[in-house]
């Protein structure tokens, strides 16, 4: 159906960026504003127009309400324009001969009801719709992805071995987790609070947890969970939590440098004193950004899919409901009010 | 020749260790203290006695000095000790049936003028005599596999890679730049004095270089260094400088953890703070251990031998003449003292 002049306008309700930020994020620091979305997208592109169904809410997105001098790996944010975010989406309206209307998809798209897409080509097809489409906003979107790479590609785990996971309850988290039990290690998890601390021992099968709030001594508490040393950690969070690990790492261990969580809202980050321990034990600490990987993206969404189907993963979300909720659930990420991946469910359909 | 009730017994002066060391090492740390030593083995052992030519100073020995409630990649020197060193030695005793007088080797011995090697086959022996001797202290020894192995099988470096070097004129940097340009790659150094600042130019081939301790900005000096950024990172220092480089590491690149000299001496080591830039641009950081790789070795020598030999790789050493300036020496390289490969030669021949 191609644009027509008598196209719909309907509302849209948006999410836009009020100020650059510096420290923690305040939900003033957004607006939700009404605007309206003209259902149609200009003669002659091949942009789409979706509406959205779940929008992602994710750590990274901090960093991109502040301005940097220097670019950064993602662009800032613009003060007075929609947030974008990771979303699912059905296609609506389509220029685009690879896209027709009720096609479903997931990538990037705006904090807002309805977006034009202009390249639609950026948006990944939702093959197995069999399962509840918000899990394409996480075990089978950007933090499976995340979590699968940042295991396997970059931590390249064996049978056996010991792997500790911080925010192991998140998005993330709680993946690597079941990736790690899946492979044969024997993992531990740390999170903020005792339910899920709970969470990660009944419901993802890590062998141990605690909760690093209730822990004066992260080194203590390190040295009680791996008697013999860590040989992976997935880094979610940074600062002292990295620096208590490096004390803990085992011969040749390997660091995979997921996020720092700790350190987003910081104005100055924290030092990391015991970077030592990586010459004397070999370590290898190293970092990765899961857009390198979405040309792998099919594969791993059927081999994540059929994990899901054989109960092999479970997965955990916390969902809200509203767009206009979409602020206080991103800045609710770090003060971890979220249990499990936090999303949006801006619409039901 | 067997061990004989009438075997010699010589003067030999040895280097101990006399207390703990906590912060700067300083002469009175050490003793120098008159000996005597039986150029015999006992009977029935395996062991070799030998006289040791030159013994080298390295950073890592201020490690040992401390006392460590766990154990560190290498063991603590005892109060009251002979020092163990890296050193070329000639064979005088042996019963040992791969060794016989004369053999001239390289490998652990005591700081001391004769040492009775309790494990001779740990020791190399010397393929290319045709060298001065001292250089198996240095860029055919320990420090020389350290650059090659640091740098090749670490760094894994690319032909026009932007490589950068600190305490690039000591025993392994100067090496680390020599190999850099050998492999195409452009390199910048940094060194503690206008002299060696020179030397990195002229004599090594570095393409550039500065004297970080007249920078009041080591990010501003690498970036003048480094338009286009660092690829490769090999980092013998630590500190504020690994701060400053990871502020202009580009993407993928790779920091090859050979030492921390800048922290060797604090009660505690400083905080490193710019460890987001590991994720944004997707950096491997990692340690090594050169004695990891001593059965490559041979190899090593071989290749090594051949540049001296083609003059594609010279060296310069800064030899103390006679045992009793070890302590001096040794500490000397916490104050950036030596020039070139820090060494002592106990004897010439
Ligand atoms: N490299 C990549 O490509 C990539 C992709 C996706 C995500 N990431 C990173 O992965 C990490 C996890 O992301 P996610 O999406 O799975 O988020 P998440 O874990 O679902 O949510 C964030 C969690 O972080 C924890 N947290 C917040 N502030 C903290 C602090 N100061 N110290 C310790 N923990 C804190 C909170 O849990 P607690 O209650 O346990 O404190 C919070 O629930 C983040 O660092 C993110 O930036 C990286
Ligand atoms: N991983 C391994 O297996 C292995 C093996 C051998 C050596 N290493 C490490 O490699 C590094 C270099 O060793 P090397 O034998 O070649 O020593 P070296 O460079 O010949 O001598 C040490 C030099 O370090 C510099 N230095 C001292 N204190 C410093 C400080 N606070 N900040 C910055 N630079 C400082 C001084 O030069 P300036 O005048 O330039 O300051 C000094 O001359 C050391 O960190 C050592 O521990 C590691």
């Amino acid at each position: 159906m191609a644009a027509s002049a008598a196209a719909a306008e309907v509302s849209n309700r948006r999410v836009t960026l009020k100020r650059y930020v510096t420290g923690f994020p305040a939900e003033d620091d957004m607006e939700v504003v009404a605007a309206t979305a003209r259902l149609a997208v200009p003669p002659g592109s091949a942009a789409a127009v979706v509406k959205n169904l779940y929008l992602s809410c994710d750590p990274y997105m901090r960093g991109r309400m502040s301005r940097h001098d220097e670019a950064s790996y993602v662009p800032d944010f613009v003060p007075g324009e929609v947030l974008t975010t990771f979303g699912v989406s059905k296609v609506v309206e389509s220029g685009h001969p690879g896209y027709k209307p009720g096609d479903l998809v997931w990538g990037m798209t705006g904090c807002e009801e309805y977006t034009l897409v202009t390249n639609p080509e950026t948006l990944f097809r939702i093959s197995h719709p069999e399962f509840p489409l918000s899990y394409y906003t996480g075990v089978l979107g950007m933090p499976g992805l995340t979590a699968y790479v940042g295991f396997f590609d970059v931590a390249k785990p064996k049978k056996g071995e010991y792997v500790f996971v911080s925010a192991a309850s998140g998005a993330v988290g709680q993946l690597v987790g079941q990736l790690a039990k899946i492979t044969g290690c024997y993992v531990v998890g740390s999170a903020g609070s005792d339910e899920k601390v709970n969470l990660l021992k009944t419901k993802f099968g890590f062998d141990n947890a605690f909760n690093y709030k209730k822990e004066h001594d992260l080194n203590a508490a390190l040295k009680r969970c791996f008697p013999e040393g860590i040989d992976i950690y997935f880094e979610n969070v940074g600062g002292a939590m990295l620096d208590a690990v490096l004390l803990n790492m085992r011969l040749r261990g390997r660091v995979s440098m997921c996020g720092l969580i700790s350190q987003y809202n910081l104005e100055e980050p924290e030092g990391v004193r015991n970077l030592f321990c990586v010459v004397a034990k070999r370590i290898r600490m190293e970092g990765f950004i899961v857009m390198d990987y979405f040309g792998t993206y099919g594969k791993f969404e059927e081999e994540m899919a059929g994990y899901l189907k054989e109960g092999k993963i479970t997965y955990v979300e916390d969902v809200v409901e509203g767009i206009e909720n979409t602020p206080a659930a991103l800045i609710g990420l770090f003060h971890g009010r979220n249990v499990g991946k936090q999303l949006v469910a801006v619409a039901r359909e």
